[in-house]
C-alpha cells in the first residue's frame, strides 16, 4: 500500500487523473444531529487558489443543506478501473456558487460523465449550486 | 432512478447482491473533532436479528477508534461493474468482536475477494475485530 498526505497533493499526477477521469466521488456531510450522511456525486477540480474540488448539486438537497449547517466533509474517489486506487479527502466547503456559473457547470459535468451536452437530469424549479472544497488531507491509496 | 428505503432492505435481492458481490464499501465514521473520516473497506452480511453488515478492521485504526467513540457512521457501497447501481446506509455499531472469530473472519474475506485462504495483509501484533452495524436508513439508488 502507498500511502501519503503531503500538501498540494491534488496536483499530482496520479491523484489529479482520478478527479479528471469518469470517476464517482463519495461525500460524507453531517446530519442535523451531527450523524454522517453519505452520497455518491460527480465531481471536478479547480486549480485556482492552490486547488479546490468542486461538487455540483441542488439546492435544498440533503448534502447542501447539511454543508450550509456544518462545513466539514470527507470525500473518496476510485479508480473505475481499479477499485485499489483511492484517494480519500478531508476538508471543508469554503464557498458555494449558484446562478449561472452552477447551471453551466452540471452541464459541463453532464459533458464529461455522459457525453451530452446538457445535464438531462433537471428536475422543475431546479436550482443548481456548486460546493467548493478545500481540502485538509489527502490520502492516496493504491494497494496491490 | 430508483429509490427506496423500505425495512429489511437489506434482504431485498437487488441489495443483497451487492454486498455479496467482491464490492468495496465506503465508511464514513466521525473523528474526535466531529469531523467526518471516510474509508474503503471489505464488507460481509449477517443475516441473523433482522441483518447487520460486518466491516472487519484492525484495534487500533482510525476507524476502530472513531466508532468507539462515536458509533454513528454511513457507508455506501456500489457495483463494481455498474457505479451507477449503488446502496447507500445509515446506522450504528452496535458490536465490536474481537479474537477468533474476527481473525478467522477477515480470512473469510480474503477468500471472497481475493481468492486466498489466508488474509495476506496482516502486520506483527495486528488483532483483527468486526465492527456489526445495524442499519437503520437504507437507499437503493440506481440510475440510467
Amino acid at each position: 500500500m502507498t500511502q501519503s498526505n503531503n500538501d498540494n497533493k491534488l496536483k499530482d499526477p496520479s491523484v489529479k487523473r482520478l478527479f479528471e477521469g469518469k470517476n464517482f466521488v463519495f461525500i460524507s456531510t453531517l446530519m442535523k444531529d451531527g450523524t454522517p450522511h453519505l452520497s455518491p456525486t460527480w465531481v471536478d477540480l479547480e486549480e485556482q487558489d492552490g486547488g479546490h474540488i468542486l461538487v455540483n448539486t441542488a439546492i435544498g438537497r440533503v448534502k447542501q443543506k447539511n454543508v450550509s449547517r456544518n462545513s466539514n466533509v470527507a470525500l473518496a474517489i476510485y479508480d473505475q478501473n481499479n477499485p485499489y486506487d483511492m484517494v480519500s479527502v478531508r476538508g471543508r466547503v469554503v464557498e458555494q456558487v449558484s446562478g449561472d456559473v452552477a447551471e453551466k457547470h452540471i452541464d459541463k459535468l453532464a459533458k464529461k460523465y455522459m457525453g451530452l451536452d446538457k445535464y438531462p437530469g433537471r428536475s422543475a424549479g431546479e436550482k443548481r449550486i456548486i460546493l467548493k472544497i478545500k481540502p485538509k488531507k489527502v490520502f492516496h491509496m493504491k494497494y496491490g
